[in-house]
């Protein structure tokens, strides 16, 4: 399983924390016959999902309260059953009220996206053809969320605009020519980087082979124009396949040969959270 | 309209900057030839919406480049048509190619939410009852979500746990009875501190009338159960509906008498990303 | 106890620490012959006070070393003697040198609040009236100086801005009458959100009371105005005095049936510090 | 007149505005009626004092909103009557709002500092004795207090533990003896670093002497102790007094030749506000 | 020009301003006759060199005083003879002084990897063969080390473990072949992604071109067996040259037909800066 | 041996770690069936030199994996021989790949200062004369190279311009005099405040001589002249000896009776990195 860097678990989880509890839990605070109590939580699922992101809900509880013990009873990329228990966590009864919201809000959207992602995947699955997320993820939510979309059985595209040369028609319209962009970036090139060109007409495809790049993305064709696209290119760059996928396309899309890479941004913009809940109780004297 | 505050819109964007731009945009810093053009971009609906965030968008092109221009030709709360042009943002095209995403991605998000909450809000209008948020917000988020939901026309619930009295289950399991911990509470009660109950059956809803509670939460109830239990109040607390809410249990609650708000987790948690896209334009010499 | 949230904890004493060893503590540094001696300190009271911050103390030791032990012999809340020994530091000389200033100053800060506030608090035991704070704090220390309040006996009237509404002569002026105001305001309402009104004149007190506010403040009324008004009022909103109030007022407010709170400015903006010292001794060989 | 660095203020200002309003002035934004319209506030002394810090506040107002204006009508160091006003601020109600108690906690903190240390400064006048301050300040504050200390008319002891050496009695116990201790420090000499040692006892002072310390610090001595003390030192060393300082004691002080520089911590930690008032008039349209 | 993203920017300077100016400048602080006169500053060359960072120097000045204005006689990339005036700084005295340090500290610097850069780079020309630097930069000087890299003339390998597969020594005998290592990090691969293998010896050479991999780095290899290594290559990866380069060793190597990439540590982690100084002229009256 | 402080070594670490892990190592990620696995790095000198840092490198792994274990062979201060081992990391084999870099690059480059100062130092043995630094490090690691210069047995000048008073050339250009510029210097001074005068000509010598400096620079001058300059002085002053200095230069200075200190800016803007490396080996199961 593929981590995330600790100093992004801290970060979002720090301000999570300032977002939920800036003076404290007035409710658990003030029940002070309550407060200090040991208690034991249950998250518990409440519909059937592939779990993502139970190591960042461990950081919220011990981030709230040092002295909580975090119990996991799945891992990343389990299916999880309705009514499953999840983790148990133990400790003060005041730290489970404060670290709740804070963990079950993570824990439902990253699932929400592993689960999403793994719908999709498994449509894919035997074909050679993966399933890649972009950049239209939410504003310092992008590790976390490209994290479930691999959870999912996903794969990763760039992170970010240092990662890798896409030039896309805005740049083309600009420069005037694929040849050109592509000729124009050749000459900084160094270790690692690769140039892919998005192309939305056939004949743009023709100019994408010519300039040598190594990816073509076919941007908003149809099931026919890519088909043209994958015969004309035949091999000789990667090709991803971007714009309107849904399920049902997907279904169609894997049927095509010579297709490397699909990429979806409702995968990581629209993937609708799943359900789970908390359960709290005293421990008994 | 209200604001949000500039030190969280520049919080958020900082975030998103750094996620983005880590090391430059290596398309565009690569394309010598068209990166310090004079260029113009046009943010454009791909589908019909309520817009909400564009002040948060003019902040990412003015971090990024503070000598770029960014006029908007809508405003918050504006339904936009497909097609329409939102805002053009003028100055060089590098600086215009770094902002895209990160401007785009926070303002489909935001505009999604309004859309959504919009919808709902409708389906209400005329009955007194508001459309109320919850905490299930994204983390990091909560700020610029919440205010997403105003633009919507929905009504904010509260920020965080340091905000309000809210005496659940959970709670009551623990303290043994509603009666017992509203009256602890109310030991502690200072300025501005209202108490809300949860209660999920009609006896609950009895225990709470009686407990003095300001608000009572009827939560996942039948409609049959909300009908019953807003008699039993009548008018003694105000009452919050929660729990599997969508838009056709919404047509059949706004009939009944006495609700004060309904609360949906999923217009901050689940509202799908509206579409947009930039097109940017070279200025003519 | 109601505690404060770490992360605030964590940034005051950050700050401290960055603040006064910017690059080490010369003195202790340069006697190389003491600095990694095992050693003793002793936290020791000069006068009679109310403890309070002693978690927060233990926080900035084991920051600045956490190979130090921190054992508190008092508790927050608690009353401590002159001479009486309230915490001991173990742990390397050079350490306990390095937190001792820090630790005091926060030490002395709040105990001096809360010495200040049990006090007055005193002084209303047995009335049902409240002694709440204000917004009236130091820049960054508002959670802190809140919580040494609590210590003592008092109660917290609101956080911030965003915690509840309180119409202020500012405002009405603007608006032009306190009944427009709360009109205005009451369509926004939410759950949780309560509406306080200042009330300068006896006149203002019955527009308020008509305005239907949840609470009204009379500030800077005289003894026999705020007779008046608690009379004119007479529970159907709560009651807080607000304005040049010191012992001497309190005890003849606390006669005054019929106030719910009486706030102090002066009990976070110029309560005095108390007296205490550290005493380090090298631990026997 | 000494600046404060930039940094400071805008961190200090951060955190403030963080404090306060977290997610919005929720009475300013919910009188929508008033809150985009243009207006007036004018900052007011409720009672005589020395001005400081009126720089900050313009920060807070402008990091509140950059489009107000703040127009100081006093410099920090001029003393301001009863009634007088102090600043203008044009601009959206709303940001006049916000900015208020945040510019007031922080005027009213350090004009309090400033009144005090002006107080004290005036009876040392014409001695040539200098009021000097200590670390005994609030965590976060320290780089303001110190500057309303300046403006005040004191001088600023050191800032932290890196910026010179003083010799306390905790150091001299457990290194053995003063002599040992000067002696261990100097072999470690750089440019800049003076040697201050603490002495509470005759005795002690002879060692300091012996020892060639740069400034000797007679601490909690009388003033016949502090007599004779500086009688032997005799110019050899620079002479601080401390402890248990104040006016009457200053009054007594101030007749006995050979003291350089006498430090309080009251004047950080314990001078009280001042008391000013804030009030906002809507421009007439 | 590639340009350094501003947040990097930001982060450098404002955590060299805390360093170098916690507490104000006390020389020019207490220098009250001069600290507010007009003054201009001119950064000059004490040696001839290639300039870099001159736009991070303008930032130093500007946030140090946002009333100074920076002119910069030079641009990055030009060579600047020793005497010649590289910028004038207008403003009051006092932040002129301020930034000085700082400004000069960073532009000499980075001046010196540019420079020395350059020397190497030139040793290229006309070959192919482009100069690349490594990740052995300091601590939180990576972007804008790397910009001087490029203003100097040279290309910048990955910026950081996120940007390529680097498949190195430690790696290989952990998993036992080079051939196991590209396929199971071939299954992971997604667009942009290449993999580099290192070979140290002629047999790794021969694994790694029948893994497949897209480039080969030949690590600590003689010129005869680089020679031999490129024939067995034949362009069927992109070939990178490392360890125990200099000079003399450059001039060398750029005979061998079909190398791609030689990399440097020594670009960042010891280039020598160059020297500069900055001569501060009151404003005639 | 002088420590640093905690903070700066997080700041540090954390900056370094978000550079170059910003979305893990995806060499070491992909390589999913090594990551896992126990290993051992040793981290190995490849030259003979002064080792410093080894507590920033320990630091780092804890910081990427809490469960990573250090242990140094080697302490700060020691000479360590071509291929020893300096310390075993035991850990995650992903967890060591990840700490690698960043720990070498400090290592590398505080052990390249600290050698490059005790080569220096010891030419100066047995003369009384102190190494020490200067004001010229690099943004955000100055504390770093301070220290490490501590390690080779130099000294620290001042840690900002907020450590003490130096009037360079360009203030007396401005006051119009050293003895104006000393006097209006002097009028501020506070415990622990020594003023030093920089004088390039024995004509500013003898002014600074009698403006009663406490140091007087000698800045760019010959042998010749620093002889007079120092008998000049007399030891009325301390004499600090700067610019243009080498080894060479060191030689010839030691001779000379009465200099305290000579400061060096290349020992922290240029001392070459030394050279060590890291190899892994998998524990045998």
């Amino acid at each position: 399983m593929i981590e995330i860097a600790r100093h992004i678990i801290e970060d979002v989880v720090n301000k999570a924390i300032e977002e939920d509890i800036p003076y404290g839990d007035k409710t658990t605070d003030y029940l002070s016959s309550i407060k200090d109590c040991s208690a034991r939580g249950f998250i518990k699922a409440k519909e059937r999902f592939v779990l993502a992101g139970i190591e960042v809900a461990r950081f919220v509880f011990e981030k709230v309260d040092p002295l909580v013990s975090f119990n996991p009873l799945k891992k990343d990329g389990e299916e999880v059953d309705n009514k499953e228990v999840i983790a148990v966590v133990a400790g003060r009864a005041g730290s489970l009220f404060k670290g709740e919201r804070i963990a079950l809000n993570i824990l439902s959207h990253l699932s929400g996206i592993a689960t999403y992602v793994r719908r999709i995947s498994e449509l894919l699955e035997g074909t050679g053809i993966k399933l890649v997320d972009t950049r239209k993820t939410l504003p310092g939510l992008r590790a976390l969320q490209k994290y479930a979309v691999r959870i999912g059985g996903g794969y990763n595209h760039r992170f970010s605009l240092s990662d890798g040369i896409l030039i896309k028609t805005n740049h083309i319209r600009m420069v005037g020519s694929i040849k050109d962009a592509v000729e124009e970036v050749r000459k900084k090139l160094t270790p690692f980087i690769k140039i892919e060109v998005e192309a939305k007409t056939l004949e743009e495809v023709k100019s994408a082979i010519e300039s040598g790049a190594d990816i073509i993305m076919l941007d908003n064709m149809t099931d026919e124009e890519i088909k043209k696209a994958v015969k004309m290119i035949n091999g000789r760059a990667e090709v991803e396949i971007s714009g309107k996928i849904d399920e049902e396309r997907i279904k169609r899309l894997k049927r095509i040969k010579g297709i490397n890479y699909i990429s979806m941004g409702s995968i990581t913009h629209s993937a609708p959270s799943v359900d789970m809940n908390f359960e709290i109780l005293k421990d008994e004297g």
